[in-house]
Parts: C-alpha cells; structure tokens; sequence
C-alpha cells in the first residue's frame, strides 16, 4: 500500500506535496464565484448573551452571539458571506452532511494580546489544512486567504468573548459540510460553510499538574494507510467515542490510538515521547506523517521549537545544558515498555490546539479486549513541571498565543478593518 | 488484530455475537420512554407533489410527501413519533452529526404485492442491523419492532409513491444522527431519527444487461480490522467519493474495495465470484463477515438462496444439472486473476438493496496510484443472462419482493392499521 506523503504544516519547513500544492492552486474554476470578503454582510443579534464566568467554562459548550455563513452550489460558486445571529441550519433530512458525513472541520484559538488585540496563531495553516481536508472528501475548493480574512473580522467583532485568563482563549470552529439534498452515493455538490465560536477553558483538567492517563487498545484501530486519518474530517471522530467510553470505565482519560502496535495519536491530539540517552542527552520522537495521523499545528509548532539552536532561544525555560535530539519516526509500545523498564523512557506529552500540550502520567496498555482486566501500565517519570520538556512548550506556546512573545510571525493579529 | 464476529443478518442461519444480542437485549433504562407507535401523531402536507414517471426515476433523487420523525433526549428518551409533511431539519451548527458525524442510517424497499399491498423484504434484519449501527458510533438505542411498526404505517399512507414496474420500488432511508449541540469530542447525549422515503428505479444502469465495470484500487481502502466497515454508518462512505471519481475518470462504473489485495465490497454492496469446478461443480464465494464488510440483507438472502437443496426450488431459472457449492472465505485479486486465466472464473456479481444483483463485466485492478495506466483487466465470460446465477438470483428476488412467491416469510405486508 502506498503511504501518503507528509501533508503542508510547517510554513518554514515541510514542503506541500506536490498534490497537496495542486489542490490548493487550483482553486474554483473562474466561471465560480470564491470567496470574497468585500461582499460580507452584518447583521447583528438583537440581544446579547451573557458572557459566562471564565472559570465554568467547558470545551465547546456555549457559543457567542453569531456565525460566519456562506454556501456553495455548483452554478455560481460560492454565496455572498454573511456573518448572521448564531443560529439552527434549515437543512433537508437527505443531505449528504447526515447521510455520507462529507464533514470537514478546523481548530483554531483566538488569544487576547496585553494591549487587547484579537490575536490567533499560525492560522494560514488550518486554512490550507481545511482546503485539503475538503478535497479528501470531494467537497468544492475556496479561497483560504479570503476565510482567514472573514474569520479575523469576525473575530474582531466577537473580541468580547475572548477570556482574560492565562490558558483560557476563544475557540474558532470553521465547518464545512456537504448539503446535496439527494440520497445517491456520490460526492456533494452543494456545501455550506460556517464558523463558530466558544470560549473555552482547557480542554483536559489536568488536575493539580498530575498529567494525565492515556489507555492503548489493540482492538480499536482509529486510521489505516489508504484511509483518511492524515485528514482533518468529522468522521474520525464518532468511531472512538465507545472506545473512549471503555477507556473511561476502566480509569483512563483519553485514548492512545494504535495501528498493530505502533503508537499513532492520543485522543484527537499528536504524541511526543522523550527518551534519555546514556550520554544524557534527550531524544524527542513522534510518529510521522505517514497518512494515518493527522498534521497537528501545535505538532508541527513544537518540532519547530524543539530542533531551534541554540535551544535556549526557542525554549527559554530549559536547562542551558539539555541536548534534544528530536525525530519523526515510528513509535511502537514495545519500544515504551522496554524502555520504561530500562528507566530511559521520561516524558510523554500529548499536543493538540485544544490542549496545547499536556503531558501523560501514566499508559495503559490493553492487548486484547477478551481480557478487560489485563492492562499494563507504564507511570511515567517527568510529568510535567520545572525542567520538563511538556512545561516548557506549554510556556513557551502559551506566550506565543497570547502575544507575549514574538516568535517567527506565528502570532497573527485580528482587526475589524482587515 | 481481533477480528469482529459476525453480525446477525440471517434470521434462519447466522446467529448474533454474544455482545450484538446484548445491544439488542439491553434496549433503553426504564426511566426513559422508547419508541412507542401507540402515540403516533400524523400532519398531513396540505398540497401534495406530483407523482414522477417510473421511467424517470434516478435513485434517491425525489422525496414523497411526508416524513416520519422522532428525536431523543436523556432526560425524557424518544419522544412521540410523528408523521409530518417532509421538511428541513432545524438544528444547532454546533449538532454532533456536523461535527464529528455519528450518522447511522438504514435502506430497505417496499414494493406493491399484485393485490395492491405495499410489501417489505426482510426488514427486521434492517432493524436489528441499526441498533447495532447506532450502539457503534454510541448513539441511543431504540425498539426495533416499534419502529418496525412505524415504518409500515408510513408506507402504508404513502403508498400511492410505490412505482407499479417491476424492478422499480420505494426505497425506505431510516436515519438516525446525533444533535448533541456542544464541540467537545464525546458521544453524542441527543439523537433525531427520521425515515424518508423515494421512489426508485434501477439503482445502476445496467444498460442492456451488458453489467457493470468494477475497478480495484490498491491504494484506498475503504475499512480495516477494528474500523467500522462492518456497520451501517455514513461515515464510511464519503471517503470513497474521490476514488469513485478517480475510476469514473478511467472508464469503470464501481469502486471494487480491497484490503491488501483481499477483495471487500464493491461500491456499496457485497460481492460474489463463481468459479467452475473440474467436475463441472459451481463454487460460489463471498469474502466472510470478518469485521470489515457490511452484513447485507442481499448477501444473507443470497447465501441462503444458494445453499436451498434441492436449488430447483429455490432457484427455478437454474439448469437442474447445476451443483452449487457457497462458502464465506478470503478471496484475492490474485485469485481472480489466476481463476480468469485459467477459464474457471465464471460470474462476478454484486448485491445489496438497492441494486438487488448486477453481474460485473469486467473487473480492473490499478495496483499502484503512481501510474494510473497500469489497470490489468479481467473480462468475465458469464455476465448475467440465461442461465446464470446474477440472472437466476435478481428473478427471484424480486419475485419474493414483489410477492409473487412467498419465501420463509421474508415478505411482510404494510398496513395502515398495522
């Protein structure tokens, strides 16, 4: 089987594939209207909601005021984008979102800069991630430049929304999804196109810094060469919620997906395991882009921040003396259990824009779902806190997002006039 | 890799795994309401739509008049069933069935007997096949005999849609979606459950009985051990469009899935080759329920066809010479093309509800993406015809459809008082 090739996320280094590039240079066909940001309107809600408490707030529960929306159909491209009070689709019960799922969506975090500038971070990335992801499903192209445009305007618009706490942030949700009203199997040729936004807290309680517990099950395979895991599709998502519902019951938190046993992602979010070398020195390995995992931008953020020299630039918490030695390569959990047991396993740390980074306490692995209770564990020795790899990205991250620090053009400011 | 265990698709044969006569058995908490059609309430539309020519119909592409809807809450369960004019669904963008797409849906035929009864094909196993399906993506479950019961009060009151020619028929759309209204990542609390229905014809055109082109891609697959291939889901089928547009470009009518080299579905249905023996024998083989192919009705009904002894009653378009031999194994594109080179690969057939049997003509295998001119072809000497098995079976199918023959009970009558 032929893997895919490593999608585009980092603007600095991983090129596009040369199908990838395709499909972001061929955009609509010029007799399609794209995107244009010039013909937005605005209508405003007749009454605001109250902003809740940033401290209640659970990933994803409550939305602002509004919605970005616009549409596509086949004869002129796409609709004139709106940005509209936040409210239910009218959609036909034989659309194509509900009935073949050709769902995309995106991620991203908008951060309130000290002087009270909207500010996001590396958002070009989703952008094109999204165009990508669209065409893995057969849904029609857009201009990514004009999205991010609209998305900034109407961050600018919902900026009151943006929570004032460290690690608190406005969480964008850009969906796309298919609307062809026809229950023939075949790709959609209308679609819709909508943003919206919830403020958001963290998204796992890692409580009292303890890390978190991930549980491996050799009999839930979340992505496979030749499917869509290297996507960022709706339809990875519901296969794992009884999986995760397993993992729960039998005292983990999140999922760590395996294909055989070959580590592949935790959750909805990339992994990062560092092993201590005898010279001392430290190596940081994820899985690679091999289609089956999908192309994180905090992923491709912190490889960029681990391989930085000299380090203490980039991760100015660590240690002057750490040598980190970072690499893209298959991680299998024999490997993890050997070298816990050999005491050279120390962090592992999960990545994602909900998360940021969050680091593992403890992995459980279970080998086969005939035996619930035969479940081994790895504890893992660094979790997090001062000197740790997962603390210092987290930092260093965190003040990137939130304007603190300015870091290679990552941070992208949001005003109404852009 | 555990393999899943079959799925209970043969009410004389196959029997359920333990752990899917669970999902059906467990049913709803008491505390909450399921599906009861004792509350039924109807809304007839107020103008009703023009009735399509028979001749005119392209699958799923018109909708009747009405829809039958009900929806679940944790709080209350399902709600009352209603019978209300076919309309857009109102619902929060936020909706898990957008997001992360735990969609299930069912497809059944109803067909008018000769005395004017409208008549379904084995719907319980429908039925069951969608508990099984919702239990899979986490969504609630529901009575399978209630909506049963509703479904052929339904089609009773849009009987007037059954197209009157043989071969055409009202295909049935149970759908089941998740309308959680929240982003986090987590089973969907709240579902919605609607049944469209559309008069169809022929599901592919198989123009002048000619059959159809299949083409195998080595590089996209379509489900994997621990996946969800084996269930009725949404999100299994938009991650073929592009391959399906890809074969489209190359001259071939159907995807033909493959895992490895192991052949799967075809399209959306299952699959069986016939292979001529030595002595004269009929091997027939469909690749077994292992987990990552969807439990057909067709395919159960086809099985269970072929192994009738005497085949003259069951299949009385046969020879009476014919010695027919079935069996459920792993079969190759190797296999096949050894087979078809050796003159022992007789038919190749496809079958599923909408397209009940369509012989394949010719069968492709692309077996690297990296040059899309490298497709081997195997052409099949028996396509459909006088005497052949696709033909044989499609007779009398759609005579137990239809109810000229009555079959094992396989036909149920639809009644307004039912």
């Amino acid at each position: 089987m032929t893997i895919q090739k490593s999608l585009p996320l980092n603007a600095n280094g991983v090129p596009l594939s040369a199908a990838e590039a395709q499909v972001l240079k061929n955009g609509l066909p010029s007799t399609l209207s794209d995107i244009d940001p010039s013909r937005l309107t605005i209508t405003l809600a007749s009454t605001l909601k109250t902003l809740p408490e940033p401290e209640s707030l659970v990933f994803g529960e409550v939305t602002t005021d509004h919605m970005l929306y616009m549409d596509f159909s086949p004869e002129r491209g796409w609709s004139q984008p709106q940005i509209m009070p936040y409210g239910p689709l009218n959609l036909d019960p034989a659309s194509s979102c509900f009935q073949y799922c050709p769902n995309v969506f995106e991620g991203l975090k908008a951060y309130l800069a000290l002087d009270g500038t909207p500010r996001l971070f590396r958002p070009q990335l989703n952008m094109d991630r999204m165009v990508i992801s669209a065409e893995r499903v057969a849904l029609p192209p857009f201009n990514a430049d004009a999205l991010l445009t609209l998305i900034k305007r109407f961050v600018a618009l919902e900026a009151r929304w943006i929570p004032r706490v460290r690690g608190c942030s406005l969480y964008i949700r850009p969906t796309l999804i298919g609307t062809r009203a026809s229950l023939g199997v075949t790709a959609s040729t209308h679609a819709a196109l909508y943003v919206v936004l919830s403020p958001t807290g963290p998204y796992i309680r890692n409580s009292e810094g303890k890390g978190i517990s991930l549980l491996a099950m050799s009999d839930q395979v979340r992505a496979w060469p030749g499917g869509t895991g290297g996507y960022k599709l709706g339809l990875n998502y519901a296969p794992g919620f009884v999986a995760q519902r397993k993992a729960a019951a039998l005292g983990y938190q999140q999922l760590l997906w395996l294909l055989g046993e070959t580590v592949s992602e935790a959750g909805a979010m990339n992994v990062f395991a560092v092993f201590k070398r005898p010279d001392g020195e430290l190596d940081v390995v994820t899985p690679p882009l091999d289609g089956t995992i999908l192309p994180g931008v905090t992923r491709a953020s912190v490889l960029s921040l681990l391989s930085y020299r000299p380090h203490i630039t980039a991760l100015p918490q660590l240690p002057t003396d750490v040598r980190i030695n970072v690499s893209e390569r298959v991680l299998t959990m024999s490997e993890l259990f050997a070298a816990s047991t050999a005491d050279t396993l120390q962090e592992f740390f999960c990545v994602g824009t909900a998360a940021v980074v969050i680091p593992a306490r403890r992995i459980g692995w279970q080998r086969s779902s005939a035996d619930s209770s035969d479940v081994e564990d790895i504890r893992l020795p660094v979790v997090g806190g001062q000197g740790s790899l997962a603390q210092a990205l987290w930092e260093r991250l965190v003040d990137i997002q939130e304007g603190r620090v300015e870091w290679e053009g990552w941070g992208v400011t949001c005003t109404a006039s852009d």
